[in-house]
């Protein structure tokens, strides 16, 4: 490792390495070593040695991912690619940016900004996490309502296998149909069946403007039937973000927001476009979202009100931690249309389980953040948590949901996947794990529950 | 097989089995038998008997396929699911429609559009071809320089593996990171890897107005200028064609369209949206379009002028194929700031072959059909086409372009595809087909070159 990549970037004292041990899942594993990768060369030469040891490798960009996938479950080594953070070509000709894994999210939009563009993921913790990151989970965030996730907005990549092998994924145009879609493949596998090294992003050109609305409800159920309508009709919005009443007050205690007393739920409603278009948007928008319930709706008069708007939303998932430090935070998906049904079945869940639950998230992907706050030392109440979570994630696969939006799998959901994957496609996804990785040594363990546990998988998250 | 799907819905008389031996591309093989299914069960059930006896099966639509991957090289069983065009369910609540595989494009149009909607995806023969084919060849049309591909556009999939065992693929929701995504896996994988079923397509919204434009420029070399100065700006067309000087003269006998004289090249440009925002969009489409060469610029006054812009437009497949029934029409596609590069060389290449070319297509993609007209009786002819069919493919990638926008691989380019595709690709790329059919009877022989060819594949090319 020492030769593949110099003495002074490999680290192996538990001092050292303890902090690449956590992501913020909370959860920690010690690894064995850490080491700092600068080029590709050096990510195939460290990859080839794991490989021929059998030593498991974990690729890490920041480690803000809230699944544990980042953590080296079984004492093996990381691999951090936060140094290999270059921009390797903008290119707004062709509308698309050529990157290395470790450049943070908000770097890759700064750079675009420049030219008039942008990449349009955008997880919360964008000024912190890299491409690399946002690529191995498909993160998406706000935006993701119009302009969808790193699948829909990246055009090929560079990666190494777990053979130590170069290989070149996808297209520099915005069309390609030659051979497998190995891009897509690679996006979402949370490191399981290759390291990436280089990213080709499409990006989307910068609206010319922007308008901010605030929605209040009587209650979530109203709430929720007005995010349902507001995505049946043509007027895409940007971002259309949903808060509880208990997030409200809880915002209240930590910002200056000005918040109607007794608001049962908000949202946070944004249409971009031409000047010219965005009045019509706005008009469009107030129709729909004035269901029965509405207390009040707001368009932000200046930037200041939209900066505080945002910070608002954006304060929520950090002021929860504090409130709740073991906070588990799921980020379930349902049709919009049964967003209603979700929320109503979450307070029975509450009720049932005696959890007090804080919702949140994209309401216009039918993505919720459903935040269960615990005391982790009661074990009584850890132990409702889980069957309520149980109850929830059957309650959102008997939606027609998905049991992750854009937090992805990890640990965290490993063991409840086979209730949403049949069999067959398990099986097929092992087998393509198998395929890129015979030694089983990329992030072992993540993704997709261990084959001789599958049959018993349900059970022990039951 | 008559057991699996009724005696009346197998036939294997050579007259009978004869029409579905062909697809587009004009090659034919005679298959053993044609089986109508009807439902997945039946699917299943004739994919487990062909597995158990090593019969090889083609899955096929309509047969509008131009890459021979819809005919049975080996006098093999076609499965046609022209008969499986049921419209399952349109969902505008949640932006979706499940479809069978056999509805033609046009069905899953107008069903969308009497709730407010349309599926991106919009190939020539949109009339007539189905989604099954459209996601089979991840086939687009000129609305993806907007909106996409069939990748872009589809949520989720059911379908049958070569062992007969049914999956589900991703999600009903806009967003889900749920697993591998087996979603794009197969869509693009041109029924090598499974047999779609079904297909839970994402609807967008369809704009309020359309505005259409065509522009007239001296020289080819232009035209490209202007499409990389119109994508190179923030007011993205919803279609931006091209057709050159040459496919103009056609244009004239084949229809009534007025084009002024020693038109060397012409774009038809669309922008879409509100009606506010649409005059805003012309006047920056018309900005960027105004290179130097420019001779016209002119905008369609009405929706018979659209209608016959686009008639002229889609008239040109056919024309062509009178003119020259056995022309060669590839593809290719480059970043669109390399337009210029590839018309020129492409230029170049007629001369130096003394081959007649016709180039047309979807320009905002970089997405551009070359057509060779050639006479199939005058080998020699045909011997300096395939030379400067070899050369153009070099020419594209030394571009950093790709082989194929929206036809795919099939029989036509599969042995040219190592020239893009990286050797490691190639090799997981056979895995994973192992992996999805290990007795490699779906379709096989298609879209990635036999492993034992390969080291030979790209000498026979050139």
């Amino acid at each position: 490792m020492k030769a593949a990549v110099g003495q002074q970037n490999v680290v192996t004292k538990a001092a050292d390495c303890w902090p690449y041990g956590y992501d913020n899942s909370r959860r920690h594993q010690l690894p064995a070593a850490v080491i700092f990768a600068t080029s590709e060369e050096q990510v195939s030469s460290v990859i080839s040695a794991c490989n021929q040891f059998q030593i498991s490798l974990v690729a890490r960009g920041r480690g803000s991912g809230t699944t544990g996938a980042a953590t080296a479950i079984d004492g093996g080594v990381v691999i951090s690619l936060e140094r290999m953070e270059q921009i390797i070509k903008v290119d707004p000709d062709n509308r698309l940016m050529v990157v290395q894994p470790g450049v943070t999210n908000q770097a890759v939009q700064e750079a675009a900004a420049v030219h008039g563009f942008f990449w349009p993921p955008d997880p919360t913790s964008s000024a912190f996490c890299t491409v690399g990151g946002n690529l191995a989970y498909n993160s998406a965030g706000p935006r993701a309502v119009k302009y969808g996730t790193p699948r829909d907005n990246t055009l090929g990549l560079r990666a190494i296998t777990a053979s130590g092998k170069s290989i070149k994924t996808g297209v520099s145009t915005s069309k390609g149909v030659v051979g497998y879609d190995l891009t897509r493949l690679l996006i979402g596998s949370e490191g399981t069946l290759a390291v990436i090294t280089e990213a080709t992003l499409k990006l989307t050109p910068l609206a010319e403007s922007k308008r901010t609305l605030r929605a209040i409800y009587r209650d979530v159920e109203c709430a929720a039937r007005a995010v349902a309508r507001i995505m049946a009709q043509p007027t895409t919005p940007c971002a259309l973000e949903f808060i509880d009443g208990a997030a409200i007050e809880m915002i209240r205690s930590y910002s200056n927001a000005e918040l109607p007393d007794h608001a049962g739920a908000l949202l946070m409603i944004e249409v971009d476009g031409s000047e010219s278009y965005l009045q019509h948007a706005v008009e469009a928008i107030i129709e729909a979202a004035s269901v029965e319930g509405v207390v009040e709706i707001h368009a932000a008069r200046d930037s200041n009100e939209v900066a505080a708007l945002w910070a608002t939303r954006k304060a929520l998932s950090p002021a929860l931690r504090k409130v709740a430090p073991k906070k588990i935070n799921e980020d379930v998906v349902v049709p919009v249309s049964q967003l209603p049904a979700l929320i109503t079945g979450i307070e029975t869940l509450a009720e049932r389980h005696q959890i007090t639950i804080i919702n949140f998230g994209h309401a216009g992907n039918g993505n919720i953040h459903v935040n269960l706050l615990i005391n982790p030392d009661d074990p009584e109440q850890v132990a409702r948590a889980e069957q309520c979570l149980s109850e929830l994630f059957d309650l959102v696969l008997s939606l027609d949901g998905t049991l992750s939006g854009e937090h992805g799998v990890g640990l965290e959901k490993r063991d409840f996947i086979d209730r949403e994957v049949d069999t067959n496609s398990l099986a097929l996804m092992h087998q393509i794990k198998q395929t890129f990785d015979p030694n089983n040594i990329l992030n072992p363990g993540k993704t997709i529950p261990p084959l001789s546990d599958s049959s018993g998988a349900s059970d022990s998250g039951e």
